[in-house]
């Protein structure tokens, strides 16, 4: 078995930092990684072992450490959003995890401020929440669409700040991950969806809208990342044209914020001989 | 590669008909099986590919098709019910899951009926629910705690049937799924949970409370068996004092009722030439 291609600062090649531009980053390439995706494909097998028993960890430690992880997930339509659920989130213990894909809001929805229906979707101790899309959706479509006044979107940038500093005082460990793919990529994996009866019910006739304003949403992504990437919770940029790349880079910053944890076994809560003896050992 | 040792009989092995005595039934035996611990696993991971692709179905489904799957796990503690959750369940898209744990009720959940609380947890159109623990724990450790009157506990049973005959009727598959240990198996489980410091965190002092009450609880199991299990809505008891043959046994029994649907893929709800052209291909 060859060394891992992991290299140790995968996640930092990522981090969004003063002076980031997000057209300078190629949908491409595999930064701090330096296999290919058979090595890529081992690498994230034992990632997802690694992976499970953090995540149990967390699990377990649910009753006495009020700590949880969130992974903010967004990208345009296709970049893979949901291949990062299956394959990375997947591999851990569907139990822990909270799951929200955020859709256009309902009616009740738009009647509260746009944080109401994240705010309610964080993860409680213990549990690995994941949003498949999020809070960001509203400086994003809602920039591009016009979908609230000007004041009311700029006003959000640091709404999203102040919110995301309160869940991480109370315990959540914050990963954002935009998943980058390129306009071309988009196209083919758009005309696959056309193509294969059994991928029609992933299309979305309104994808192409959406696709037809590219530039105004790569602009929006550019605000919306150097506006709200923090130093608590930075945002990443992966690359997802290669789309074992993309797993492994968000598998890595899962493992690197359960890591940050540093939780072992919780201690009992009970007195273990005590039990012991009342069940007969 | 051997032939798979599953069954075609094995669901039918494990139904609850006319005249079912739990008593009866061996927590070692491996009923419909032919194959050992090893034959288990490689036929647990090849129906789970299966599994995979049949949910795939019935997600790309959710808007064509009200239908949906619903898993029922009951057992005592340490029977396993989390185990399937991990490696049956586990093996599905967690988008498509959802999954509730039912724990004591809450004083809200109290100051409705029963089943108030189950209701609002049926899986919606394409989704597969899963219930660890549901309404029949107010049936059994209803029963045998008297957490209700008598009369109130007799209703339930009736209750019950109609319930899951709505659900059946609105869509929903249910397969009902007791996994049964012994109380033998039941002391070893338990006994690792106090002796590994990583086990720790699932053990609970109630358990032994409850344990000291297994001839009551087999007995609550055994109406609870006969007054529920429907042609519509059977119960499989699954003996379960072998983690591997459990886990097989369920996904059996889900295999069967996912390709029950027969569901293909759904047609396209678009023009799809007009969709291609406007993509520009």
């Amino acid at each position: 078995m060859r060394e891992s291609g992991r290299m140790s600062d995968l996640a930092a090649a990522l981090r969004v930092g003063p002076g980031f531009t997000l057209a300078d980053i190629d949908p491409d390439s595999t930064p701090g990684y330096r296999g290919d995706h058979d090595d890529g494909d081992k690498d994230l097998a034992k990632g997802a072992v690694e992976l499970d028993g953090l995540q149990e960890r967390l699990f377990a430690n649910k009753d006495h450490d009020p700590r949880s992880v969130l992974l903010v997930l967004q990208g345009m339509d296709t970049a893979g959003k949901g291949g990062i659920v299956r394959h990375v989130v997947g591999s851990v213990d569907v139990q822990g995890v909270r799951l929200r894909a955020f859709k256009k809001p309902t009616e009740e929805e738009l009647a509260h401020d746009f944080l109401w229906r994240v705010r309610r979707e964080l993860p409680g101790p213990g549990y690995l929440g994941v949003f498949d899309r999020s809070h960001y959706e509203d400086v994003l479509i809602g920039r591009v669409r016009e979908l609230a006044p000007a004041e009311e979107i700029e006003r959000r940038y640091g709404a999203i700040v102040d919110f995301e500093n309160e869940a991480i005082a109370a315990g959540t460990v914050i990963v954002k991950a935009m998943l980058h793919i390129s306009a071309e990529e988009q196209h083919d994996r758009l005309a696959e969806r056309l193509e294969r009866p059994d991928k029609y019910w992933k299309f979305n006739p309104g994808d192409l809208a959406e696709r037809a304003l590219w530039s105004d949403y790569q602009e929006a992504y550019q605000l919306a990342l150097e506006r709200t990437s923090t130093s608590a919770a930075p945002w990443h940029v992966v690359p997802a044209n290669r789309k074992w790349y993309a797993r492994l880079a968000v598998q890595q910053l899962l493992l690197e914020a359960f890591a940050s944890l540093g939780q072992g076994w919780p201690p009992p809560d009970f007195d273990v001989d005590e039990q012991r003896r009342l069940l007969g050992d």
